[in-house]
């Protein structure tokens, strides 16, 4: 996970950092805030004097972690000797942060995301960690940093909310052992998985009420849409479609699903999920978007109608193929995932 | 968790035992499924002839499980000489398999419940355990029963359904330890809590659809309603409310929900569902019926308007009741649960 080229270069950028700047991405999850404020609270107990900040304002569903109300959303202007990126896959993500902050300090690249295009000083990107508070655990190992409560409850948290409660294909007996190592330092696993899963604004609700309603379903394909009348009504924030793709595919009947999000500007922001055997990222790269086999997005052109009906009859297609390279293989694996 | 004296029993009954017919409960669920399994595989390989049994068709989303195929719902007339009743807290659970089986024959009733009858020969009752199958790991363990791939699947499908994925209040190191030791013997994480957590037919979403449309909320109350109307246009198979009360408890607005479900006969189905702190248990068992404090049912007389506004008086009065007495210590509880 960390080559010792890697462990050595930031743990000279840790080491030899005073006062040093982390940042994490917009829209911030419970990966980006558990990353930020775990090493922060790591390079605390070293003696540091991190400053923290986020663009934007944290979910109050994660009030309940330690130092919560210390990320800033408009950091002073220093001076800082150290960028510290966490969770980014590319620079952009940390929003308007990045043109206050002078390019010439040095900066550490904290990420898990196959995508992270190594925009730092020093790269230390791995992309067979589950989330990036997982990467930040072994970094801690490996330097002899010790944990205690306050920064095992903020690697627990991204390890959680990542894993979406360690239900994605990606958990194996490791990370268990390491939540576990994090619940006896501490970490109060119920009310992470509470706050960081189970709670969402009423909004949210009666946005996936409206995209329920409407759903459709045929040939493997289940899908939806979500005008923006619909969510004017509801008084969505407009924080993409609050999770409705993940319940989407959640239908038996599902080998892919599909959100149609129309956007104030008109254009269509489409989400596609996949049942393991099947790949909606190649739709989405072919539409300009991207992402993994079983998650993937784009955005294109609207009125929303007509951006469904070709999508569909793009998908149904690319599906159809699928379904042939895919069917021989079938019986090889009887449990599939 | 077991006893010296309840592990001697039930150890006495297992090794006797030549025929044993084993039986769960109606509207089985992943953890009825699983322990039914895993110890008729258990017994299978100690050289035993278990006949498995459950009156209820086994919901296809388990059909992953080893041996899933093998459970019959009219059990041969037998002989048997061993009845052993997995997770149902009183002999009702089990339906009319009851009324077919000799009554002569010795009963080990292996359950977790809190509020089990004890209506065994040998009852081997652990509700300090998360699930039936968390009590055979247990059992298992203490017996020197080896773990193979297809008991270590089963048993961890009722430890993960049962917690709904390691999300209850309940959930300890100890149980994550107990998910390694299983995964290790391949146990398939991901398979597991995709069908046993993430997959519905899509008639549930439709009927989540049709509740979340008619949303309502006051005072902290979360509320929908499902009338007969609404569940016959959607095809709903009329297990319960599909997991809605779940999903209304989930508002950031809500420190109680209910879901009010019409009856065929006119009668409403109301089930409530509290945040930490706060408790629906009494006013179930107020209404005639009962649960925990965190979720609770009952069963009033309709029309479902009538019922509704009813219990919602009834339930405003207790909340403002409770929340004088729980105001004072909030503080002293920064993380509850």
């Amino acid at each position: 996970m960390i080559s010792p080229g890697n462990l050595r270069q930031s743990s000279h950028l840790l080491s030899e950092t005073q006062r040093p700047l982390l940042v994490t991405h917009v829209a911030p999850d419970g990966d980006a805030i558990g990353s930020l404020l775990g090493l922060g609270w790591t390079l605390l107990a070293q003696g540091k004097s991190p400053t923290l900040a986020c663009q934007d304002v944290l979910p109050r569903r994660f009030a309940f972690l330690p130092g919560f109300e210390k990320v800033v959303q408009d950091p002073p202007p220093g001076p800082y000797d150290l960028l510290i990126v966490l969770d980014c896959s590319d620079l952009d993500r940390i929003g308007q942060i990045g043109e206050v902050v002078g390019r010439d300090l040095p900066l550490l690249n904290i990420d898990h995301h196959v995508t992270n295009t190594r925009f730092g000083t020093v790269d230390l990107v791995a992309e067979d960690a589950v989330s990036t508070t997982h990467l930040l655990y072994h970094l801690l190992q490996r330097l002899n940093y010790s944990l205690d409560e306050r920064i095992a409850t903020c690697l627990l948290t991204g390890l959680v909310t990542d894993t979406r409660g360690f239900r994605t294909a990606n958990v194996t007996p490791e990370i268990l052992r390491i939540a576990v190592e994090l619940m006896e330092a501490g970490a109060p696993l119920t009310t992470i998985t509470r706050n960081g899963l189970d709670r969402r604004p009423l909004a949210a609700l009666r946005l996936w009420g409206a995209g329920l309603a409407r759903l459709q379903s045929a040939n493997g394909i289940v899908w939806t849409t979500l005008p923006v009348s619909v969510q004017q009504t509801i008084g969505h924030d407009g924080y993409g479609d609050a999770g409705l793709a993940n319940l989407l595919i959640s239908a038996e009947e599902a080998k892919v699903s599909v959100v149609f999000t129309e956007q104030p500007d008109g254009e269509v922001e489409v989400g596609f999920r996949a049942t393991p055997g099947f790949d909606v990222s190649r739709i989405a790269l072919q539409l300009g978007g991207g992402g993994h086999a079983l998650a993937a997005g784009c955005r294109v052109p609207g009125p929303l109608e007509e951006a469904q009906r070709r999508v569909l009859a793009l998908l149904r297609e690319d599906l159809a193929r699928q379904r042939q390279q895919v069917s021989p293989d079938d019986k090889r694996h009887p449990q599939p995932e």
